[in-house]
């Protein structure tokens, strides 16, 4: 009898629960769950709106998807439910939610179901910038060891500012809840009726060195906030990866598995990356690249790198520090450029040629030499994670003519991921990260030859690309299979699962030499605009704060 | 039997005639030619492409305009050529080309077809860059008295840098032109058989102040050069409005109308535009809002101030020095946004509404709040003529996030053209030209009251709005029935035919308050990118000038 794990991937807009044959590694089947309400509106709620830094999800979604598509792709394979060994489950973070004692949602509630700061707030919630700028700068203040180690600033994309926020617009929420917990931790409750936290998680999103820091800083942030740790956030963390229970009836209904069947400790959806693609050593950089980008690479030290989000030993494979940076606006700023300004003269040529929208500006973008783009964008849109923690800055279209068409601004929003990219991959060899080797994964780099091509030019290196179109779900199988007992480590299970890389884009030298122009100009804008030459980008957000809702 | 005067307006795009009644003033008539070729591109020419700052015309289109909109405007008022005492004409300027000893245009010649140096260039080419530059730096170095009339620069827009141009690029047809002539000024001696250089043009582009500059600057420039003066642009120039002479049977054949007919010297269209609206007084600026602003003042004394394109004493009328300033791109922005950035959700909700996308788009952009726009835009798309006088700038938009709409651009671009119409109103008064009134004339002011009140708004003054849609060819009219003799005065003829102001947009002082603030950040923005902090718009200008052809 075949024997098979199932890893699910949860991201921003979709859940893909992947089936995989633990003979052969081969994908059995793959089910996609479609977020219902990827983004909660003004209209969602009777009482307060959402303000317009904000990005909340209904946790129903979360819990639908699990029952639907385990069922999916049981059903696609021909499987039993006998014949799977265990479940792992990746999930986009710091996506936290406040639950009762059961782990019920309390937005389910009657008393909470119009209160925002009750529901999921997805990774990308930025409201809580005030509070991130306050723990940063308490931080600084107390010269708390942990700071540098997470690149010198607090996110208000991390779990803590997002928690602080409940407690300051919604004390009720705060009071009545009884953990705040990552959505990927609350599923895995919810499964094994075990309250479980992933060292994932709680290393890069969530202050965790060991411990998370000490009651006095946390008083200090607020004496009613002085005991945060061992209430609304349980002290104990458990190793990424390991087996956090099994399925409860209750969690073998939701599934329709069988109750007893083992369900690995959860991990962040982008790391989940690594084992799925193969890469478990150190000099190896893992770009996800998606709505936005993680760059992940692992390291014997662990190094202090200023920008960096954070890094976390054994937080990917044992024996590492494993280190994240991000871009925070990826695939979301070209999905923003076309939803927003893409012409209809645009749309209905590419109707009439029976092409995408994609293919076609492609194809327009492909006529524009490398190197002299006349126009230049900061890829701001979502504000700038690494190198500048800065999420009150926005994005920039600079060299606009009368003559200027779509496919120049299409490109320039590329090419300007691309020098983001650059800026960090820099900032790690600058602090003595070692990057030997450059590894690509998530949606667009399948889908995008263009768009990867002039990744490997600015950067002036091959880019391999992962052939699995689930590398993350395949991660979490990989986890599933080791935390059921199947395989006795990571390293066997991902010889026998993992894809292995095959598309590689190599590097245009003329190209690259081009870029180098463009690049300088990028990182002199970016000090201008990110380090304090001109406040503007600030201004103009905080101009627009009080206004505008979702 | 009633008389008529004809003026005719020639734009960017189209001509319009204007048949007035001279007992009432009243328009008796109007009649539009759109140019057939209003941009010639590669596909004119079968030998060299214009480059991509390159904006040439075929001077037929504005002979077949006289032909037909002459005889439009008298067979719809049932008028007979006895009746038409006179025209006169506004030309856009500096609009340029080389004709023959019988003001045949060179382009016509079999012998130039295909060398784009022989054809018309439009007031907004701006491929003759270095040549200003060259001939500012060698103004400065010489320390030539005109040069601080005319805002311490040579523009590019003017008509020695577009002459030398010719001179570099296409010496064949410098050596076999007889003359290179505003369009106005040929067109009057095509009419007329007389060789009449009109002193608005002459002063305002053409570095005429009582005389050209002397044969050692241009000897300077360059060695070939020495003698243009007196060989490809002749010494005399005749005064703006007076009687440039009669149609010839030539011009009788044409027009339609009878040989002996007045004909006037002819205006700069936005010049003309003051006459046709009744402000022949100090202190009201005139601001002709189409594709592009013209800023006119009229003062009585002649006060150098930076940044302005010049002033020429008795330029418009007696007694008076008129300055000019300008800004190349208003209208041109919103139709490169309408063009190429809205998207078919917006098209086809327009559509479906019955709506024009301008309507469609203001009713959008009027929902956000003044001075709370977080999109914030530099309205640089044709470069900068007044105060910096430098067509190697270019637009930016800055403050985009992944919520940034369509109309947020929109209404950034519209407030962008109003904070540099500030700028250029703020330099008038910091250097002692009194401006007591705003009157706005050109499509906009008529077509789109939100765009004028956001100026009304952001200049914090009340503007008023000339009723006439055709004050240009109305003050040609004026001159037309003035050199006939009809009226003995400007101001005679101004009483009784201009149009008064009518509509009037008042500020609202909190609106005008909330303003500051942001232009306090173009102003910031301007000068890092415009005054040297940084480069980077000149830079990327070169990086594109060699690769894209229009």
């Amino acid at each position: 009898m075949k024997k098979y794990a199932i890893g699910i991937d949860y991201g921003t807009l979709s859940a893909r629960a992947l089936l995989v044959d633990l003979t052969t590694g081969a994908e059995a089947a793959v089910s996609e769950y479609v977020y219902k309400k990827p983004l909660l509106t003004g209209a969602d709620f009777s009482g307060i709106a959402p303000d317009a830094a904000a990005a909340l999800q209904d946790p129903q979604d979360y819990l639908d998807a699990l029952g639907q598509t385990i069922r999916a792709v049981l059903a696609e394979a021909g499987a039993e439910p006998v014949q799977v060994v265990g479940i792992g489950m990746d999930v986009t973070s710091s996506t936290v939610l406040p639950v009762d004692e059961n782990a019920e949602p309390l937005c389910f509630s009657a008393a909470f179901r119009n209160e925002p700061e009750a529901y999921l707030k997805l990774w990308k919630h930025h409201s809580a910038q005030p509070e991130a700028d306050a723990l940063t700068a308490l931080a600084e203040t107390r010269q708390e060891p942990w700071l540098p180690v997470y690149g010198g600033k607090v996110s208000s994309e991390w779990f803590f500012p997002k928690l602080l926020e409940v407690y300051h617009k919604a004390p009720d929420v705060y009071n009545a809840m009884f953990r705040y917990v990552e959505t990927a931790d609350w599923l895995t409750w919810v499964l094994t009726g075990q309250e479980v936290h992933s060292a994932c998680m709680a290393g890069y999103k969530s202050l965790w060195k060991g411990k998370y820091p000490d009651r006095a800083f946390w008083a200090a942030a607020d004496p009613g906030f002085a005991d945060v740790i061992g209430t609304k956030v349980a002290e104990a963390v458990h190793p990424t990866g390991t087996k956090a229970g099994v399925l409860t009836e209750k969690g073998a209904a939701l599934t329709g598995l069988l109750p007893g069947t083992a369900v690995a400790v959860p991990i962040i959806d982008a790391h989940a990356a690594l084992p799925g693609a193969g890469v478990v050593e150190d000099g190896k950089l893992m770009m996800i690249i998606g709505t936005s980008t993680c760059h992940i690479v692992m390291n014997k030290e662990e190094k202090a790198v200023p920008g960096i989000c954070g890094s976390v030993l054994d937080g990917v494979a044992p024996g590492y520090a494993a280190y994240e940076a991000g871009q925070p606006c990826v695939g979301d700023c070209l999905g923003w450029f076309m939803q927003n300004c893409l012409p209809e003269s645009y749309t209905a040529a590419a109707r009439a040629a029976g092409k995408t929208n994609f293919d076609y500006l492609n194809e327009k973008a492909a006529q524009i030499p490398a190197g002299e783009n006349g126009v230049l964008v900061l890829d701001w849109w979502n504000g700038n994670r690494s190198p500048l923690a800065d999420f009150d800055l926005s994005g920039l279209i600079l060299g606009l003519t009368l003559r200027t068409k779509p496919e120049e601004i299409y490109r320039a929003i590329i090419e300007a991921t691309a020098f983001g990219t650059k800026m960090i991959v820099d900032l790690y060899r600058e602090h003595g990260v070692e990057i030997r080797e450059l590894v690509a994964s998530g949606g667009i780099p399948r889908k995008n030859p263009f768009f990867m091509q002039i990744y490997a030019d600015v950067l002036g290196q091959e880019i391999t690309v992962a052939k699995s179109r689930q590398a993350g779900a395949l991660g979490s199988a990989v986890f599933a299979a080791v935390s059921s007992g199947y395989f006795a480590t990571l390293p066997e299970a991902a010889a026998v699962m993992a894809e292995k890389c095959d598309t590689v884009y190599r590097p245009n030298p003329e190209h690259t030499a081009k870029y180098e122009k463009q690049y300088a100009e990028y990182k002199t804008l970016c000090d201008y605009f990110g380090r304090g030459g001109n406040d503007v980008m600030k201004r103009s957000v905080r101009r627009t704060a009080n206004v505008r809702r979702v």
